[in-house]
């Protein structure tokens, strides 16, 4: 079945109807977002794993009562690593030294490269987005290996970041929220988005064909697209 | 085919044989980014898709001299809108309409909303790092429809933006450069990284299962993985 078709066929889930996902395929899910990429594969973030009724309640009231919070099956937190540092480089180096059986010290060029790209980040806060997008590129591959799996999501960011820190005292486990995913099955009865078209960018919009005497061709086009009306 | 399989099966490809993706290999990689979800369906970037030799070997010196950039099939630029406003929501509005045969006065409501969630982020910058993790999603999105189509892909972040945006003349076209994802075949004879194992956390660090207890229970526990060594 290619990809497009289950990209076709998901959409953000409003509704759910609290079934639970068979634990093969949650496993699948979750082994997807293990292997995501990231940069240097550091993968600077953790996804909490929320089934607990009572917990996601609390959640909805700090995520602007969002129905699909209490109503699905699995809320995975996306939370990244801050303040990102030199540790959580060494785990890594640590980690990759244990895996393909070498000694540390011979990564040690690698430890100082992946330094300096953290320390290019000069505040916590420009780490913590840099964290957070390799979160996003794992929130991309969860939704790709959800619709594959035909189990619905709903990716959010419309929360309250600092109540909900509070919340799950992420402060504590050195994380801060980045970003939601419900996880579980439409509620078509219910759900207002369900039946309606997917809209999306006409390809000469969102795509761009570039070469080097564009760049030497005078004043850029306007894409060459139109809607009617 | 599992998409565990194509995520096993790819890595972040350092060096590329030159050799082009088919047409319509690259047309469905290309679909799966239009398809890609976003908050809103918004999509507030564009992709620049450049095969022109030369233009690459220009971009490839505002990039670290990295080799993929010239030696892929087709580089792509994952580029945000930028400055970011009202005007972008105003053409979600009108497509949305035209896509779903409304009056656009009939979604104002959904406009002041998506309105209002680009106007909580204050400054530009903000903005820029919103759009970016749109762009980001896109990106996972890629990568993962790369991988099932058994097309190598290096995904760089390593690129000085400003020189990058000046060479591609971005501003012009309301962009700033996000990443970069270059598509081909893997050069295993050249690539050093080819032959090693992936590395990845384990399961038990980068996932947490959490429960309305676990946050009564006293003091956080560290995550229970060790490496050797």
């Amino acid at each position: 079945m290619p990809l497009t078709d289950a990209l076709h066929w998901r959409y953000a889930t409003k509704r759910m109807n609290g079934q639970k996902i068979p634990e093969q395929q949650l496993d699948r899910i979750l082994e997807a977002v293990r292997l995501a990429p990231s940069s240097f594969g550091l993968q600077p973030y953790s996804v909490l794993v929320i089934e607990d009724q009572a917990l996601r309640e609390r959640i909805r009231s700090a995520a602007a009562d969002q129905p699909q919070i209490t109503e699905c099956s699995h809320l995975l937190v996306f939370a990244a690593w801050s303040p990102l540092g030199e540790d959580h480089v060494g785990d890594l180096i640590r980690l990759t030294a244990d895996q393909r059986g070498l000694d540390p010290a011979e990564l040690e060029n690698y430890r100082n490269t992946i330094n300096g790209a953290v320390r290019s980040y000069a505040t916590s806060e420009q780490r913590f987005h840099w964290a957070a997008k390799q979160a996003y590129i794992a929130l991309g591959t969860a939704l790709v290996a959800a619709a594959t799996e035909r189990i619905d999501a709903s990716p959010m960011e419309g929360f309250d970041a600092a109540e909900l820190d509070a919340l799950l005292q992420l402060d504590q486990r050195g994380l801060r929220s980045v970003v939601l995913l419900a996880l579980g099955y439409r509620d078509t009865a219910t759900d207002w988005l369900a039946p309606l078209k997917k809209v999306r960018w006409p390809r000469e919009k969102l795509f761009i064909p570039l070469t080097e005497q564009d760049l030497t061709g005078g004043p850029v086009e306007e894409p060459a697209y139109a809607f009617k009306g």
